[in-house]
Parts: C-alpha cells; sequence; structure tokens
C-alpha cells in the first residue's frame, strides 16, 4: 500500500475502528491522538492545549472573522493567533510532514484538505444509520442510560466536526462530493467495510 | 444478484453508464427514461407529458406548500393534482412495483426513497470532480465549444436534481449519510468502479 488514507466520519459510525484496522492491516501508521501529539511537541505549545483545542472553533463569525484576515498576513505563526487557529495551523503543517514519511492513515482533523495537492491520497467518510450509532455509543459510555442524551451528544460532536471542517476547508464535511469514497459501516459492518476499503486501495495501487 | 440497486450521481459522473453496467453484470433490469415510459402507461398519462415534467419541480414554494397539502387528503391522485406531483405520484408507484418483480438497477427519480422500508435495497451515488464531469459532457455535445457553457448545464443540472430530491425525500441529495455508498468515479474509473459496486454488492448479499 503506498497511499495515505484520510479518514473522516461521524460520530459513533466506526470510523476510528475502521482505520484502525485498515492502518493495521497494512502495516502503516496510525493518527489521531498521536498526531496532536505530534504537534504539539513540534510547535512548543503544551500538550494540555492541544488536547482542550482540538476540533474546536468555539470563537464567534465576526471574532474568526478577524483574526482569521490577520492569521493570513502574519509571519511568525503559532504566537498571536487564537489558540485553536494555532492548533490548526500546527496540525495542518504536521499533518503535511507526516505525509510526506510515507503511507499512513489520518483520521479527522481536515487532513484531507491539508494534503489536498498530493495525489496519493485517498479520502474517505464513513457513515451509519442513527441507531446504530447510538448503540455503539452506549457501548462505548455503558454508565449514560439515557438515550436522548446519547442522541444529543451525537448530533453535537458531528456539528463540531462539520463547523470545524466547513471553517478551514474549502469543502463541506459529510457531503458526497468531498471524498472519494463514503460509506455506510451497518451494511457490511466493521470488518466487512475495512475488506471493502481494502479493495479499493488495492485497485487504486495497481 | 437479489438486491434492489437505486444509483443517485452527479450530471457527468458517469452514475448511468456505471447503472448500465451493472445490470449488465448481474443480467438485471436497468430502468431511467424506460421507467418513466411504464409510469406513463400505467397512469395512464400520455408519454410527452411525462418527458416534459421528469426530474424537474417548476412550482413556486408557496404554490407546492399549497398544492401539497391538497394531495395528501386526495383519494384519487393523477387526476386533480399539479402534473410534476402527478408525474412524481405515478413514479412512485411503479418504482415499487418494480421493485416487487426483482432485483434490478433504477436511476434517479427518488427511487432510494421510494423504496426506504425495503431491507434488500443498495442506496448508492456516484460523483466526480467537476473538470472530470465537463471532459465527459464535451463528449456528450461535441457541438458545445463554450466550457463555461458546459460548467453552467452542470451547475444547473445537479441543482435540479437536487431540487427535486429535497423537494419530495426527508433526506439530503449528495450528502453521504443518504447513501450506502458514494464512490468519485475518476479514481477507478468507470469499470474500476463497476468493480468496486460489485464488490460491495457481492458482500452485502453473501
Amino acid at each position: 500500500m503506498n497511499s495515505i488514507i484520510t479518514i473522516g466520519r461521524q460520530f459513533g459510525s466506526g470510523g476510528r475502528e475502521i482505520g484502525e484496522k485498515i492502518a493495521a492491516k497494512y502495516n502503516v501508521k496510525f493518527y489521531d491522538k498521536d498526531l496532536l501529539k505530534r504537534a504539539a511537541k513540534e510547535s512548543g505549545l503544551c500538550h494540555e492545549i492541544f488536547e482542550n483545542n482540538d476540533e474546536k472553533n468555539n470563537g464567534s463569525f465576526l471574532y474568526n472573522l478577524v483574526t482569521d484576515t490577520y492569521s493570513f498576513g502574519y509571519t511568525s505563526p503559532y504566537v498571536e493567533l487564537p489558540l485553536s487557529h494555532k492548533v490548526f495551523l500546527a496540525q495542518f503543517d504536521t499533518i503535511k510532514k507526516i505525509a510526506e514519511e510515507g503511507p499512513c492513515v489520518i483520521v479527522g482533523r481536515c487532513a484531507d484538505y491539508a494534503l489536498s495537492e498530493r495525489k496519493d491520497c485517498l479520502n474517505l467518510f464513513i457513515n451509519a444509520p442513527i441507531e446504530d450509532r447510538i448503540e455503539r455509543i452506549k457501548l462505548k459510555f455503558p454508565a449514560e442510560k439515557d438515550v436522548s442524551k446519547i442522541k444529543d451528544m451525537i448530533v453535537k460532536t458531528d456539528k463540531s466536526r462539520a463547523n470545524y471542517y466547513n471553517y478551514y476547508s474549502i469543502k463541506k464535511w459529510g457531503r458526497a462530493d468531498t471524498y472519494d469514497l463514503c460509506i455506510n459501516s451497518s451494511i457490511l459492518g466493521i470488518d466487512g467495510s475495512v475488506e471493502l476499503i481494502s479493495d479499493f486501495i488495492d485497485r487504486f495501487n495497481r
């Protein structure tokens, strides 16, 4: 396998698990939280700051509009920009560096956008019906018995991911034409989806 | 193959060709314009009326709002409803009848929504980068040399398809989570995409 695989995913769709299994199958590195740690290390920002700002775009539209304009003309990033932007820029650079090191799987973090100029990327999106996602999240948080709260968590997490992606990228999170392959993980299950995605990767690499 | 395959597609993505090749591969019927003819026959409406109203939702929002409310309480469809609604209802019924006859491939026409209660459907979406779609449409209309006009045709056709779908369905046209599998046909080409989709169908039917 000689491609960079990026994965966007609905919360509770099993996208992370699918990513891990693909990385294991092809014996390549898998990045999500690890990516953050590395970005933190390389930019000199402490790890805790990254953890609290990951994939969140908390500022108001007007605030971000101002700081956005400001950031583009700035020559020394990671210093005076609002924190979420610093984190984004550090991640963006780190994703590019990681991709230069060779094949890997990267989950979330607008990785497809950061790598949009590379020809060796395959961009995937994993979705699943809401009922199946609720069941998966129930297993993850067994203490939470209130289904409406779980559903709320799912909706809010996806909204946050979409906001983050749509703010930084020129494409739209969760739209079919943003990705090369989108799959409903409930149709073939996690392992079946991993096999189909492997077919896709193998045919692309032939 | 014992499934109903529905295909949504961006204009110029090769979705129709992919649908035809899948139908040929599994030796099942393929429906798009033929579906219209059959709907026309069965509803008693003449063929020309259907051709001119296919996948168009021309009425204003307010006009459709009124006639929509009206249509739900009406006991004798295809008679007093605005024409596009008559066509839609006739197609909706025909799609259901066709699905009952056995495995087939149906392109467009909200077929996934008409069949949403069936468990034997796989709903696909075919997309492709705009540059590749322009090249495909150029081959289809060799007399049209103006690329901006071709691009305009692509944007308008997709807008019309999205309007039609979003008006009648509760899901959103072109969103990954509306479908079971979405594929960028430029990654593997038409034949490669047909093979990957066949893998998906075969794994689902196992």
